[in-house]
C-alpha cells in the first residue's frame, strides 16, 4: 500500500506549484481552486487515492482523506444560533424538554405492564433495573393520590408515537423538594440554566470550535442540567448510588476540575477505597454512618439538600478568580465547613487546614500575576508570535488577546505564550485550590500545584526571553518578521467559527425571555 | 563524599583536552581512546571514583558509573536476528514454546500429588490457587477420556529435568474452542503471531533500541500472545477473573492505549466501581446479569468468543489510520455494536453516540493533517534541527524522516518537531478514537483529545516558526548552521541498533515459514 | 464588572512610567515606592479596585489583589531557623511532641468515660471509631499491669487544659517492638528523625520557598515521622488497614514516588483490585493468606517488622543515585527478595525479573549522563539563559548550578534547561527504577520510563541547540545578551528565602544535640 517515493514529493509539490508551498505544504482539500491539495501531494507519496473521510475507506495515517463534516446537526439557539449548531447527541438527550423527539418506531398506546413485556426483549436491562427500583414496588407518597407503582408511562407517556424523555420537571412532579433545591443554586451549580446555557455555550473554548469537537463539554454540562439521571442513573435511580463519590467522578475529574482525583488522593478517599464497600449507603450522610466524608457528605449533607452550593462559599469561577474564603465576611460559611469537619476533627484542626488552603491559594496567585506581568509586557511590545491579529478571528469575529477583557481563554488559536497562560489559570491555579479544598496535600505542593506552576513560570519566562532575543536580532539585521500564514489558515483552523461569523450574526436580543425563550430556558 | 571543586571541572576538562569538549562535555566512558571520559571529569567534580555500573557501588547521581550492558541475552530470530537480542525475561516466559528451558534443579519423575507435596513448601501460593481452581476438582470433559483432575503434570510434564511452561497449545488440548478463537483474530488481535512478531519486534521503537530498554513492550505483547495466563492468571485460571475489566487493564492502559482508563471514566466504569463487587462474575455476559458493559461484555460477548476482534470493525492500527466506521460498507458491524448497546439503550441513542465518535475522529484528523503540512513544509526546506542525516542511523541503517514511508515512528533519535508529530498521531489521534469508543466524553474533548491536540498544534507551529526565524537570521548574517554533534553521538545514542547494522544484517528471507520457521511462528 | 478598556493599559502604563515596564509589565504591589504597581495597571484595565488578598473580595483572575502572606506561623528551628518558618498545620500536628499546644477550650480533669460522653456530641465519629477498636475492648498486655481499656486519657491525658497529641513515644509505651522497629530504619525510612528533619527541611525545594507553598512536603513527611496514625488511621488504628496498599498510597504516589500507581498497574495490583475485598486482612502477610503481594507484604513482611527498610537493599536516594542491586555484595538482600517472590514464582523467574530491573536502570543512566554532558557543556560556555548569577539567590544566599555539588535540585529559580535536568533525575530516572521494582512493565518502557526519557533528552538537546544558535547569532552581530530582569525579580520570586538570607543566618551549630536539641530530635 505504501510506496517509498520521496522524490515524488518534491517533484509533484514543486511542479504543481501548490500556492502555499512550502509554508503550509499545500492547500487544504477543502480549498476550491484547482491547485493540488495537501491530500493530492500525500497521495503521490503514500500511493493511496484521495477520498472522503466518510466513505469507509481506511486511510494510511489519514493523510489522503478529505474532511466532510457532520451532515446532521441540530440548530443552535440564542445569541450564537447563527454560528453554532449541535451534534444530535449533545442536545437530544441532554436537554430533553427542548430537543427530544420521539422515535415513533411503534404505533399505539400502551400501559406500563405492556411496556415492560415488550422491553424485556427490546432493552432487557432497563426492565431489570426498574424492577429493582423503588418505582416498581409501589406505595403512597405526598404527591400521589393513591398507592401506585411509578411505571414506564409516568415518565415516558403512553403514546409510543409521542414518547417523552424525562427532565427535572418530570421527576419534580413527585420529588418537588429535590427539584426546587436542584434549581436553586447560582452560577456554577447543577441548576439547568446556569450549567447548560451560560457556562458552556457562550465560552470561547466551546463556541469558538466546530460542534463535533466540543460535544464532550456539553455532555457533562447537560448531565448536571435539566436531568436527574446524571447522578441517579437509569433505571434504578438509587439515592445510595448518588451518595457514592464515583457518581460525581464522571464529570468532576480531569485537568481543570479534578475534585474527584484530589479527594481520592486524600486520607478520606483512601479510607473509602479500603472499606467503603462495607458501609450502608442507604443511610443519611451523618458522621455516625460514614467513617469519612465523601462528595455528597459535604456538598449534599445530612438533609439531602440537592442544591450542591448550599454549603459552599461564593463561587469563584472554579478558582480562577481569587477569593479569601477565610475573611470575616465569609465567616458564617467557613464556620459551617468547620462544623462539618467536627464529625472527627477539632475546630482548630479544621480551621488550620482551611487557613493553609487560603494561604496556598494566595501564593499561587503571586506566581500567576508574575507570569501575567511578563506576558503582557511582551504583548505591549508586539512580540507575541503571532500577535492576535495574525491568528484566525475568535468567535466574536475579532482578535482579542486571551488575558484582556473580552478575550475569553482559548485553548487553540492562540500563540504559544498565551496557551501557557491559559493552562496556568485554568489548570494550575484552580488545581491548587481544589487539591487544598479536598486535602490532597501531595497534589497541592507537588503533583498538581506549586511545583507544576514553577514549571509553567519557567516555561513562560523562557519563551519570553527567546522571543525577545530573536526579535532583537531581527531588528539588528533589519528583518521585519511577519507571522507565518499557518497561524491563520489550515485545514482545521479554517473550520473555526470565527470564520463563519458575519455582520449581525450575534443576535443580542435572541433571548428576550418572553415570546422567544432561548434554548435551555424553563418553559 | 562530594567535594565542591567546580574549578577542577574547568581545569581538568580543558587540560585533558576532551576531544568533544564542550559540546558534549567529554567523551563517553565507552570510547576506546585515551582521552578523559565524561565519567573522568565527573569524578574530578564529585570526588567519586569511576567504576562499572554493575559493581554494586552507589554512584552519586550515577555520574561516574560506566555502562556495562546485559551479559545475558537470548539470540534474536528472523529478519533482525543479527542486530537485536532479547533479555531472558522477555522471551523465556512470554513465548514458552520456543524459548523455555527447564531449570533442571531437581532430578526425577513426579506425579501430580508429589508435585503438590513439595511445592506446598517451595511455592505455596500456587498450590493454594490450583486447589481453588476447577482443575483440581476433577471431572469429565469432551477432551478427556475419563474423569480426571488436571494436575501439575498435565501442563508441566513429569520429568523435573524437562519441565515445560504451558502455551496456547498446551491449554488448547482441552480448550480447543477457545484456542481456535484466540488464534483466529487478524492483525491487532490477541493471536500469538500478530502480537509477538509483527507488531512489536519489527517496529522502530522496539527494534531500534537496546533490548533491555524495550523489554516492557514485549512483556505485554507476550502476555497476549502464545499464552492463556495473561487473562486467566495462575493458578486459578478463573473465567470470572478474565471477565473483569481490571485483567485487561494490565496492558490496555497508558498513553497510547488507554482503553481501560477511558472506560473507567465513563458512566459504565463508574457503575462497575460502585457495585461490580456485588455481581456474579461466574455468569454469562448478558444484559440481565451485568448492569453495565465491561471489556469482556463487548469484546468477548455472550458466547465467550475468545477472538476479541469478532465484534470489531476493521482494525485501523490503534486508530492511527483514519476510517469511518459508520460508512455503508461497515453497516453490519455497526449494527452489531448498536445491538449490543440495546441491553439498555435505544438503537437511536446508540447510533447517535457512535455517529458522534465518527465525527470526533474526522475532525481530529484535520488537526493532524494541518500539523503534518507545517512539518513537511519545514522538512522540504531542510529546516529540521537536526535533519535526519544528522541523527544516528535508524534501525535500517538509513536516515528516514518519521512521517515518510519507511520512517516508522521513533520516540528517540528524532528532531523535536518529529517527536511532536509522533506524539500527535500515536497518543492523541488514537486517544480521541479510544475515548469516544468507550464513552469517556470528558476525555474526548478535554483531557486526552481535542484540547490536548490544540496544545500540540500550537507547539508544532511555534516550533516551526522559531526554526524558520532562526534560520532566516542565520542566512542573513551568513552563518551556515551545522547540526550539533550531540544529536548523532552520546553515551546512550551510541547504543542504538542503527549503529550495529552492517551490510547484509537484515535477513529478508529469514522467515521462509518452511524449514526455517521464525520466532513465534506456530510449529 | 469588566470594562473593555485596552487603551487605558497603554496610556496608564506609559504615563505612569512603571519603572520596569514593559519587561515585567510593572512593579509588584509589594514594592515600597510610589510607582504604579502591576495591580494598579490591572485595575485600570479590569475596572476593579486594588485590595488585599485576604479581605474576602473576589478578584477577577486575581489580577488586582495584593499578597499579604500568612500572619500566623510557627518559628523554625535548627540550621535554617532564621529564614524558614512553618504554617501551623505543618508542625502542630505532624510533630506533636515538639509543637502541640492544647486548645484549652474546656477546664477540668476528666476520666475516659466522661470524654466519651461529651465527644459523642462534639466529634461523634471518633467515638464510634474508638469503640470499634481493640483499645475499647480492654485486655491485658505485657505493658499493662492489669486488664484495662485504653481510653482517651491514655493518649491525650486527663487535664483538658493540657491535652497532648500522641506521638511514636506515646504509642510506644504499649507497642514497644513496633516503636523500636519504626525508629530503627536509616535514611529514607519512616523513622522520625530522617523523615522530618533532614530529608525535607534542608532541601532546596523545601527550604528555598515560602512556608505556605511547601506545607504539602512536610505533611507527608510528618505523617511518616513521629506518629503512628499515618498508617493506622484514627481512631480504629487497625492493623488490617495498614496492611492494605491504599494506606501507603496517600504518600507513595505522584511524579517522583509513584510506587502505589506502579504496583496498581502490575498484575499484583490488578488482582488486588478484583478480589482483595474478599481476603481476610486480619491475617499475617503469608503467601497462603494473600494471593498477591502488597506494599506491606514485601516491606513489612510476615513478622510485621515496622522498619520498612528491613528487606530493602541500600537506600539510593529514591533511585537518583545509581546502584546495581544484583551485584555480589548485595547478594544476601537480593536473595531475600527472591525468597519473598517464591510464594508463587520460581527463583529463576524472580531473578530474571530483577535482572531486567538492574539492566533497565543501567540504561536509564546512560541517557541521563548523555543529557548532563550536553547541559554542562552549555554551562561551561556561559550559555544558560539565565546563568545562575542572573537568578535569585538560592537558599544558601549563593547561585549554584543545580547539577553541581552544593546545588540541590530546585524546581523553580532555574533556567529552563536546568529544570529539564531536574525532572529527568527526580521524576524519570526514579520512575524507571520504581516501575521496574513494582513490575509495572508498561510504565518501565512506555508511560513513565524509557520513552518519557527519550522525550526529555530530545527536549534537552533541542534547547541546547536553540540556545547555541541564538548565542552564535548574537555574537555575530555584536549583541551582548543580558539575562532579562524577570528571572531575578517578580512578585513571587521576591518571596524566595534566598532573598531573606543575611550574613550569619544559617546557624551551623544550632543543633548541638546537647543543651539545644533541634526540631524533631528525640528529647
Amino acid at each position: 500500500m505504501i510506496r517509498s517515493v520521496r522524490g515524488l514529493l518534491f517533484m509533484l509539490a514543486i511542479i504543481a506549484g501548490c500556492t502555499l508551498l512550502p509554508m503550509n505544504f499545500c492547500k487544504s482539500a477543502n480549498a476550491d481552486d484547482a491547485a493540488p491539495t495537501f491530500q493530492d501531494v500525500a497521495s503521490s507519496i503514500y500511493g493511496q487515492a484521495v477520498g472522503d473521510d466518510d466513505d469507509g475507506t481506511m486511510y494510511v495515517f489519514g493523510l489522503t482523506a478529505r474532511y466532510t463534516g457532520p451532515d446532521r446537526v441540530l440548530p443552535g439557539e440564542g445569541k450564537f444560533k447563527n454560528i453554532f449548531n449541535y451534534l444530535p447527541v449533545t442536545a437530544l438527550y441532554y436537554n430533553p424538554d427542548d430537543y427530544y423527539v420521539s422515535t415513533q418506531k411503534v404505533e399505539g398506546e400502551f400501559k406500563s405492564d405492556e411496556c415492560v413485556l415488550c422491553h424485556s426483549i427490546q432493552t432487557p436491562r432497563i426492565v431489570v433495573d426498574w424492577k429493582a427500583s423503588k418505582h416498581s414496588k409501589g406505595g403512597k407518597t405526598a404527591a400521589m393520590k393513591a398507592e401506585q407503582v411509578v411505571g414506564c408511562d409516568a415518565c415516558h407517556g403512553n403514546n409510543h408515537q409521542e414518547l417523552t424523555m424525562p427532565s427535572v420537571t418530570t421527576c419534580g412532579k413527585c420529588h418537588a423538594k429535590e427539584k426546587r433545591e436542584h434549581l436553586s443554586g447560582g452560577q456554577g451549580s447543577h441548576g439547568s440554566h446556569t450549567i447548560w446555557d451560560i457556562s458552556v455555550t457562550e465560552f470561547a473554548w466551546q463556541i469558538g470550535k466546530p460542534a463535533e469537537e466540543v460535544a464532550g463539554c456539553a455532555q457533562c454540562h447537560g448531565i448536571a442540567g435539566n436531568r436527574c439521571d446524571g447522578c441517579h442513573t437509569r433505571h434504578q435511580f438509587k439515592p445510595s448510588e448518588a451518595r457514592k463519590p464515583d457518581t460525581c467522578g464522571v464529570c468532576h475529574m480531569g485537568v481543570d476540575h479534578a475534585e474527584y482525583e484530589f479527594w481520592y488522593n486524600s486520607f478520606h478517599g483512601k479510607i473509602y477505597m479500603m472499606e467503603g464497600d462495607t458501609w450502608d449507603w442507604d443511610k443519611k450522610m451523618t458522621p455516625k454512618n460514614y467513617r469519612t466524608p465523601t462528595c455528597a457528605y459535604c456538598h449534599i449533607g445530612e438533609d439531602g439538600n440537592h442544591n450542591v452550593q448550599h454549603m459552599s462559599t461564593d463561587y469563584a469561577h472554579m478558582g480562577m478568580f481569587q477569593l479569601d474564603r477565610g475573611a470575616p465576611q465569609h465567616k458564617a460559611k467557613r464556620d459551617g465547613w468547620i462544623k462539618r469537619c467536627q464529625g472527627c476533627h477539632s475546630p482548630r484542626f479544621a480551621a488550620e487546614q482551611l487557613y493553609a488552603m487560603d494561604e496556598q491559594i494566595h501564593i499561587s496567585f503571586t506566581k500567576w500575576r508574575e507570569a501575567v506581568g511578563v506576558i503582557v509586557g511582551l504583548y505591549l511590545e508586539g512580540l507575541f508570535d503571532p500577535m492576535p491579529a495574525d491568528l484566525a478571528p475568535d468567535y466574536t469575529g475579532g482578535h482579542t488577546m486571551n488575558l484582556l477583557p473580552g478575550g475569553a481563554p482559548r485553548f487553540y488559536n492562540v500563540s504559544n505564550i498565551e496557551r501557557l497562560a491559559v493552562e496556568m489559570i485554568v489548570y494550575q491555579v484552580t488545581g491548587v485550590y481544589k487539591a487544598a479544598a479536598h486535602f490532597s496535600t501531595d497534589d497541592v505542593t507537588y503533583n498538581a500545584g506549586a511545583f507544576v506552576m514553577d514549571r509553567q513560570l519557567v516555561k513562560i519566562k523562557d519563551e519570553a526571553s527567546k522571543l525577545r532575543r530573536i526579535s532583537t536580532l531581527e531588528k539588528e539585521v533589519g528583518i521585519e518578521h511577519q507571522a507565518f500564514d499557518f497561524w491563520k489558515h489550515g485545514e482545521y483552523t479554517d473550520l473555526l467559527t470565527g470564520y463563519k461569523r458575519q455582520e449581525g450574526d450575534i443576535v443580542e436580543d435572541a433571548c428576550d425571555h418572553g415570546d422567544h425563550p432561548c434554548f435551555g430556558e424553563e418553559h
